[in-house]
């Protein structure tokens, strides 16, 4: 599986076991990376996307909403709108501050700065008989990429970059799309304000969001029902470095959709 | 280049020669299949993404600023936030509706519906000594989209899905990712609602943006400086069938950042 140019290649990693909290995640990638073909040995530019819920669930970042009170504003809404009363409560008690509440869409910014439905909370592919169980985001998805991406360097004596993603909806536009919630050993952004395009004129105002378009890119191998949490992006050469997904986030004060 | 589960080859099609208007478009981008390893023979399933800018110089949607005289409020804008007059003028003019016009950013609806800065309407990597054109969206993204697929399944005797694509900012997360304008033979939205996950259970309101993801997965190969603007998607088997972009497109009922 050589790199050549214009060729990218998405592997969908197997072999990953159920994931419970306390597991060694990086080991369990690490053997799913040695049972898939061709994705070992890593070449230099490969971007390991990993999705949220299986970082969530080996990091313990999992509610019990048995446990979960929820306020009053939080019963009122979720019974005008079929929705779990307690869920609610989760999104609120972490959210930052509460983006639009409005159509039985609750979207928030994450503690993290994430503006997103649900804050991030979901119930989807928990775990069997897990009726009551949500995964939260990771408290520091940036650490969880890093560590990660150190534990397989050790292992496989190469560095490669991570990605832990997680899917998004977007105003304007229906459905979702994963997007980058932390990495480790790439820039999020590639900024090609200054290199000339193809005509020669210098392109003034031209940002590529690499990270969540590899992300994206990863989801299409994954699908969402196949159990297949973690995808290998090798051949798109996004620009390697030390960074933080906070590189993506929009200050509030230039935030036109507060 | 067989598909195998879970695993998606992108290519970038080599060998277009500089778009220009009245070009047979489809025609050059079966002559760039046919110089590409491995593009051909088509395979079910494969996805060809062409970016805006090529298909919106081949049907001359392009405005030549010498011939636009802008009105006073976009002069006065474009001064205080040095730029161009006359491309302000240009998205003003064809705009639905004026979305933000803030911090130097002007976002506007489209004809289409789309939400997108400055309406689409583009500078960069238009031909050589063009520094009065711009190009505009194609008036029509899925018709453009269905003349390729059209031409190039009466000239290879296999169908595939085209996708219209163009740069798109973000609320909330700096930098642009690719998604899609336009499409035919394939659904843009991917509806999982009712599809059981890994664990079994039902889930409630998984709509994966499929189209948007396989635009931004091509951009990925594409790159921005390369002069490459076509890509073919293998193995990411979007829901086939005939569909619009209109799908994706949040009503201004349900809109919740008008």
């Amino acid at each position: 599986m050589p790199t050549e140019p214009g060729r990218v290649e998405i592997l969908a990693l197997a072999g990953l076991p159920e994931v419970q909290p306390g597991d060694d995640l990086a080991g369990l990638i690490g053997d799913a990376l040695e049972a898939t073909p061709r994705a070992l040995p890593l070449e230099p530019g490969d971007v390991l996307v990993v999705t949220q819920k299986i970082v969530s669930k080996a990091e313990g970042a999992v509610a019990d909403l048995r446990t979960v009170t929820p306020r009053p504003e939080a019963v009122t809404w979720a019974e005008r709108w079929d929705r779990d009363a307690r869920a609610i409560e989760v999104v609120l008690r972490d959210a930052r501050r509460i983006v639009r509440m409005d159509h039985g869409v609750l979207i928030v910014e994450t503690p993290h700065g994430f503006v997103c439905a649900n804050g991030g909370v979901d119930a989807s592919n928990v775990g069997p008989a897990s009726g009551d169980l949500v995964t939260l985001l990771p408290a520091d998805p940036d650490a969880s990429a890093a560590a990660i991406r150190s534990a397989l360097r050790a292992r496989f004596g190469a560095d490669l970059a991570v990605i832990v993603s997680d899917s998004f909806g977007r105003p304007w536009r229906w459905g979702i799309v994963d997007v980058a919630l932390g990495v480790s050993g790439l820039h999020p952004l590639e900024d090609l304000r200054g290199v000339p395009d193809a005509d020669g004129r210098v392109m003034r105002t031209t940002i590529r969001a690499v990270a969540d378009e590899l992300a994206s890119a990863a989801e299409l191998a994954l699908g969402k029902t196949a159990g297949r949490p973690v995808a290998l992006v090798r051949g798109a050469n996004p620009p390697l470095g030390e960074d933080t997904i906070a590189s993506v986030l929009i200050p509030a004060e230039m935030d036109l959709f507060r």
